[in-house]
């Protein structure tokens, strides 16, 4: 049986010195910008960063499986057991263009369950985490459920470059209407940190037309610990090993953002 | 003969001791978001904030002029002598809906030239600051000059909200091809936060279709002083009295997107 104390105590570890690693690689804070060799700098600590989180998995939990974007996983064929989906860095562009908003995303599944979730901000040093049915937190400060929020009062996070047409939504279906609609919308570029800030509030939803399981599974599971819904933009349920559309949003204005303005 | 040095020194004391009020405003990180007053909160520290600054300003300096986005500044008719002005708080609805990502802002003009500039982070506690001729700065580290990138390179601050009609833009020229053709397009609510990732190459652009003088003063100073572009969307200089739309870039950039984009 496993012990998922255990096992939360490693992840929150690992984290943090996963973080450390990626802080030290920034030898001046505005060097990299300039940096001709910007995308291989990243992918090298991309995959360093994987690379550390597998090691110290296998060690520790050998008969854990891995997910990671940077492939240093296992193939996997099932849900079966104990499942760890990494994105080493979520927001590799923000990582090359800004040495900020870019995360640390976690998402353990127990036979295909999600368990636990981890969104680490590393460079600002806020870890966002929950266990299923035990709470989310934002480091030591609980997070409150999720409520309702009226469109017209909502703040959503959804990029200019899905206002236009796009291959994945048709040319008649755009999300002009929404965005004209609510008080606000974001963009950050990073699924992790939107995930983390519809779990804080800071957003009431988050919209994006591709994600891989890496970008949503450690969101996934924090915001639905908080009552907040997780679908794709047809509404329905993601599967956990596949890319998909997403639409996270508080509970009740999901629903009318799926009936109002997507399913047409 | 005004001692700017002086001016310096007392607009970075008071910042600090304006975003430590604000701070202090939140009695816990996350009991505004479900405050109903929110707006009336948001709008007593605004004008708290813009009257601590006005009192420090005029016991100070007596001869400076003020003019600030909350009223208590002075009617101004002319540019004439020093002037401050002052967005207490830029971005609003972030700090109503986040308690973050919302940034105090002040450029201060001799005769209507902009001399110093400060745009403050006040939750990361991040201070970004010029004076013209003599360098930017974020926090101790001095800012290199912006350099040239091409449109398919770059990061351009953009709300989604743009993309659909709006009172401001004709119907027929649209953002659209201008976000499908960047590598990105990231929006935070701040416009103040943007000039202050444009001045850190965080962005290599930023567009809005409205700002105030408070909006834009701070930020335009720091901007210019590395060598960026600031205007409106027809590519004319602002006037620091007016409401205007704002297209701040990179050099060359600038002209590229005005050229290809914006002027049809």
């Amino acid at each position: 049986m496993t012990c998922w104390a255990s096992v939360d105590e490693h992840a929150k570890l690992w984290l943090k010195e996963a973080g450390k690693k990626i802080i030290a690689s920034f030898q001046t804070a505005l060097e990299i910008n300039t940096k001709a060799d910007a995308n291989d700098l990243v992918t090298n600590i991309d995959q360093q960063i994987e690379q550390y989180f597998t090691k110290e998995i296998r060690l520790t939990f050998p008969s854990h499986k891995i997910l990671g974007e940077e492939g240093f996983g296992d193939e996997l064929v099932n849900t079966d057991g104990v499942i760890w989906i990494i994105d080493p860095i979520d927001g590799t562009m923000n990582f090359v263009h800004q040495q900020r908003n870019f995360f640390i995303s976690i998402g353990i599944l127990d036979n295909g369950i999600g368990k636990l979730g981890y969104l680490y901000d590393v460079v600002h040093d806020e870890l966002y985490y929950a266990e299923a049915g035990k709470g989310a937190y934002w480091d030591e400060l609980k997070l409150p459920k999720l409520e309702e929020v009226p469109v017209e009062n909502a703040l959503i996070g959804c990029s200019a470059t899905w206002m236009a047409p796009n291959r994945y939504m048709d040319p008649t279906n755009t999300l002009i209407p929404l965005a004209q609609d609510v008080r606000g919308t974001r963009s950050y570029g990073s699924a992790a940190l939107e995930f983390a800030y519809v779990a804080t509030g800071r957003l009431d939803a988050y919209i994006s037309m591709r994600l891989s399981p890496w970008d949503f599974a450690g969101g996934k599971i924090i915001v639905e610990e908080l009552g907040g819904i997780v679908t794709d933009l047809n509404g329905e349920k993601l599967s956990i090993l596949q890319k998909s559309s997403i639409l996270v949003a508080k509970p009740g204005l999901h629903a009318k953002i799926l009936e109002n303005y997507l399913k047409k």
